[in-house]
């Protein structure tokens, strides 16, 4: 491709994310505690959408007398919450690095753990995505039930502007989520204050069907409990994106961060309880196109302009909850490509100071699961709370282990506190498994140890490419010795003349090679006239002349190269003559037998094949060559 | 891509189009005179198929009155056609090589007219793979008009199918395409002949409603009779094609040439003359769903297996004719590639021996033609005898002036009958692009100026490229200069050391270089660690340390480059030290430093990029690097 051309895609590229930036600048884009509301809190604050519905659909199948169990299965998750908050603001100050679970697993509990909190963290962060943005656009539909035909589509034109601004970068991303995070946040409370302060205001139910079975499906039983406390746990997902995030605070940054997961576990306590407190009061059940948020919402404030503003709301912020694990997972693979768990490019930052690779990665992943459940929020729940709850009790353990090792004042307190947020949420993890096997946990079963034989690939090839490339110990002196310099040529031209230079330039061993295609009945024969002409320009090195039958020009100079170094042993260094006219459009006029060479001849390890580029003047009116 | 895989796709590729040939094995796959009519002739006779059709098309908007003209039309076409065979025995005496109206136009004409030639000849076989494809597929769909609907995608299909036995060579096509030729040729003048003998055994109409206006839209006038003569005349395309293909024949390649001129001749004068006397012995108008010659043998031989079968091989050779232009495009392209009109790429052979670019080309040309057209004959027939009957008035006159000029025996005779020709085929020229400049033509008159106007830039490019590379000259001596040695390293490494003993061998002036990113809290200092390893090693050359805030490593080494290049004037060999695992799989999990660096770096002038690979031996237990 021609240099106007490359321009021409990467000025748009450019427009659509930036221009590069210098790590300072990104460094200036961190963000402050309350922006880290929008930025790494809005998975969590807006599980309020499918984590109360989630233990009303398991609760209805007994009948609408099992509803009256939300409340206490609520106050039982807020208490884990209360756990989890505390847990984490342990992590943020030991793991300042980020990176959650797996840093704390890392430190404290061996390659294997912190391998699984890898992966669980990895099938978490894609599924926050899919359910995020399912759940958003569920609310539209909610709201606006005619396009619910469209709902993949909406999902995927979601997925790719949050793509797009994560690869602008977080630092302005976070910027522009701060105003609808603060009005859903206040919308809700309010939403919630007047639910409970004018008891009697009820408006008309909603349209759409009862999904709640006319009788109990099942009586109420300890394992149902369990399924519908399990299933309200994917309300806590996204407790730990703080402290996964820490790097991204502005100095302090601890402090910052432990702000911000307390604000997150207070808004996220009080409207839990809220819509618990409402949902039973008013037994909201499910409904056919209607989330249970919808219901209390249309309840609470009638079919109104709040109604239509704070489900709209709802749909945004839920699209931005996704930006959560594009603040996670990009970081998260960096650490493991650092540790060699990941290839090296999950490591690199490209112009934008962004992982883009984990960016496109996580975007690739689940959008493809999006399209994979339809767009549907439940047909993901199962699989969701299981990577986060894998997290939680790793980060829980390596805690009471950490406390163990360092033994901080107060450090059996801590340690207990943590134990206890383990052993709740290893239960909870072994519930979720147990009851949502059939319904989509086995993907999860099957994904995590998948991930986990990946890196374990990856890291071993990583230490023996680093053992056979000598890293970390001094390698010998460098070995100068001869080498051949071989020229392929097409024609007696300046472009040839000058290949030829270069390579007397660089050896006094110079052979030059040009291929003649004997074809039946054609005029003359090509390989004397050359040789004739050779001969006539006498340029130094002889020439050589390869007569084939075949089309290619390529095979016959790679058999020629193959046995020169098969009786001489010594590396080949290959120059290519190429003229290189000076207008884009132009170079399809030239023949590419430069490309299909070097492509030809790469990778053979004895050859040094390079292209020997010569400037062709061509536009307008004056032609001339540059040396 | 690795090797594996780029085999793998390789290996499909071979099985479709088949291995790669020797020139002397294509020289083989010639063809007999008998062969020519398949290889070359079925696009003249197939016109039988739209020819007749067309003059009653332009004759029935004067009523049924009108179409007692068909027969005398028929016999003026079929004069014209005489003095095309007699014309083109002579052109195939005087080209040998090929090329027909564009050679005889070189020869004699000059360069204007060679290139009208060339354009028209281009437009004309792109027109005729797109006519027969859609006249097959018409033929198809009048014998089962459940097809119609899919009328596109089945014409696309056989140019598939077409385009891939041509690149697979035209010789074996040639071959597989007899049976249908003879079955076509003999069932069709059996047809005719059954409909001459046995007059009164006329069997049902068909169905399909008649497209006859029941009232003359028009008296029969001059113009008239020159439209219906000028749209029969597309009867002619084709004739054109054995001189243009002579280089396929065996030899005495001119003598089977001309015997295929003159069978061709006979045979589709016989069948002009038959079915123009039975459409008028039976009144034959145009009817909705049912091409003429359908029609024309339903009357003769009834709705039987006869009818199908003579349908489907209607079909069939419909399709073949298509084939005609991939002989001869290609060839035409490749001439004009030599000539400097096209580019040099139309002139290059594939392994199998064929003009892939030219093949690839008209396939596609042809493809979006019959798409925009929706499939249908009709809207191309107005375009399709002018670059045809251009062509055909090119080379009478070039031949008229070839006469003149070589005066053989019984030229003035010879310059008689060559002028009359062209006299008469320019007039028809002249009266299509009159009669149906609004109908289509003005397309063509658009398009060949186009051509011409492309091939004129393509060869001023070429005669400028050709002096500023001093072809045809002898270049001035070689002249070794100094080189300075590149070596851009990330770390201290044996494929460091192994690209650093290479840049030994070449100079004694080498540099190595490496990028270290400065971000903001990063710990240690990536700059002085590197510093100190070089240090530590020791291995001659000095290491420049370039520090960049941005995450690009190539923008500061070509900034680096050109500040050297700007201070020394030297000539500058980069050589990139790059590790190559052995297992394809195992590439994904290197970064690719070296193809962001020689991407950035190609096309620089004076830089010479080279990638110096090192196998990496990593599959298995045994991990070790090769030098």
């Amino acid at each position: 491709m021609g240099s106007g051309e490359r321009g021409a895609a990467a000025g748009l590229w450019q427009l659509l994310v930036g221009p590069p930036l210098r790590a300072r600048e990104v460094s200036r884009e961190q963000i402050s505690s309350v922006q880290g509301l929008p930025a790494l809190s809005l998975d969590a604050l807006t599980s309020v959408a499918y984590g109360p519905e989630a233990i009303i659909l398991v609760l209805a199948v007994a009948g609408a007398g099992a509803l009256h169990l939300v409340l206490p299965i609520t106050i039982a998750i807020v208490v884990l919450l209360a756990i989890l908050v505390f847990s984490y603001r342990q992590v943020i100050d030991a793991y300042p690095g980020g990176g959650g679970a797996y840093a704390v697993s890392r430190g404290n509990l061996g390659t294997r753990a912190s391998q699984l909190a890898g992966a669980a963290l990895i099938v978490d962060y894609t599924l926050t995505v899919a359910v995020s943005i399912a759940a958003g656009v569920a609310s539209l539909t909610s709201a606006y039930p005619s396009l619910a035909s469209a709902t993949v589509p909406i999902c995927l034109a979601i997925l790719a502007v949050i793509t797009l601004l994560n690869l602008r970068g977080l630092g302005s991303a976070a910027r522009a989520f701060l105003l609808p995070t603060m009005v859903f946040i206040v919308g809700l409370l309010a939403v919630i204050a007047i639910g409970l302060i004018h008891p009697l205001a009820r408006h008309a139910p909603l349209p759409g069907v009862s999904l709640m079975p006319t009788r109990a499906l099942e009586a109420v039983s300890v394992l149902l409990v369990l399924k519908a406390f399990s299933a309200g746990c994917s309300a806590l997902t996204g407790v730990e994106a703080i402290a996964n995030g820490v790097p991204l605070f502005k100095r302090p940054r601890q402090r910052r961060a432990r702000q911000t997961e307390v604000l997150l576990g207070a808004i996220l306590g009080l409207m839990l309880l809220g819509l618990a407190v409402l949902a039973d009061r008013w037994h909201i059940g499910p409904r056919s196109g209607q989330t249970v948020l919808s219901q209390i919402i249309g309840v609470a404030v009638g079919r109104g302009w709040a109604f239509y503003g704070m489900s709209l709301t709802i749909t945004v912020v839920l699209a931005l909850a996704a930006n959560t694990s594009f603040g996670g997972l990009p970081v998260l693979g960096g650490l493991l490509a650092r540790d060699n768990y990941l290839p090296h490019v999950y490591a690199v930052r490209d112009d934008r100071q962004v992982f883009a690779s984990g960016i496109w990665s996580l975007a690739v992943l689940s959008g493809v699961l999006m399209i994979a459940v339809d767009g549907n929020t439940q047909r993901l729940i199962p699989l969701f709370a299981i990577g986060v709850f894998t997290g939680f009790t790793l980060s829980q353990t390596g805690l009471v282990v950490h406390w163990r090792r360092t033994r901080p004042p107060r450090w059996m307190h801590r340690a207990v506190i943590n134990g206890t947020g383990a052993v709740v949420t290893a239960a909870a993890t072994i519930i979720f498994l147990g009851t949502k096997f059939t319904e989509g946990a086995w993907v999860v079963v099957i994904a995590v140890p998948a991930f986990m034989l990946l890196f374990s690939r990856i890291h071993r090839y990583y230490q023996r490419a680093g053992r056979a490339m000598g890293l970390g110990t001094i390698p010998g002196r460098p070995r100068p010795r001869p080498s051949l310099v071989v020229v392929p040529v097409v024609d007696v031209s300046r472009p040839a003349q000058r290949a030829i230079s270069e390579a007397l330039s660089l050896s006094d061993d110079v052979i030059a090679v040009t291929v003649a295609i004997d074809a039946p009945g054609q005029d003359g024969d090509p390989a004397r006239d050359i040789q004739e002409e050779w001969a006539r320009w006498n340029p130094g090195p002889p020439l050589k002349v390869l007569r084939t039958e075949y089309s290619s020009i390529a095979d016959p100079i790679l058999a020629f190269l193959d046995e020169l170094h098969a009786k001489r042993q010594e590396q080949i260094v290959v120059l290519i003559p190429v003229a290189v006219p000076d207008r884009a459009r132009y170079r399809l006029l030239q023949n590419h037998y430069d490309l299909v060479l070097s492509n030809a001849l790469r990778d053979r390890p004895y050859i040094i094949a390079a292209r020997v580029p010569m400037s062709l003047h061509v536009a307008g009116d004056e032609t001339r060559l540059e040396d």
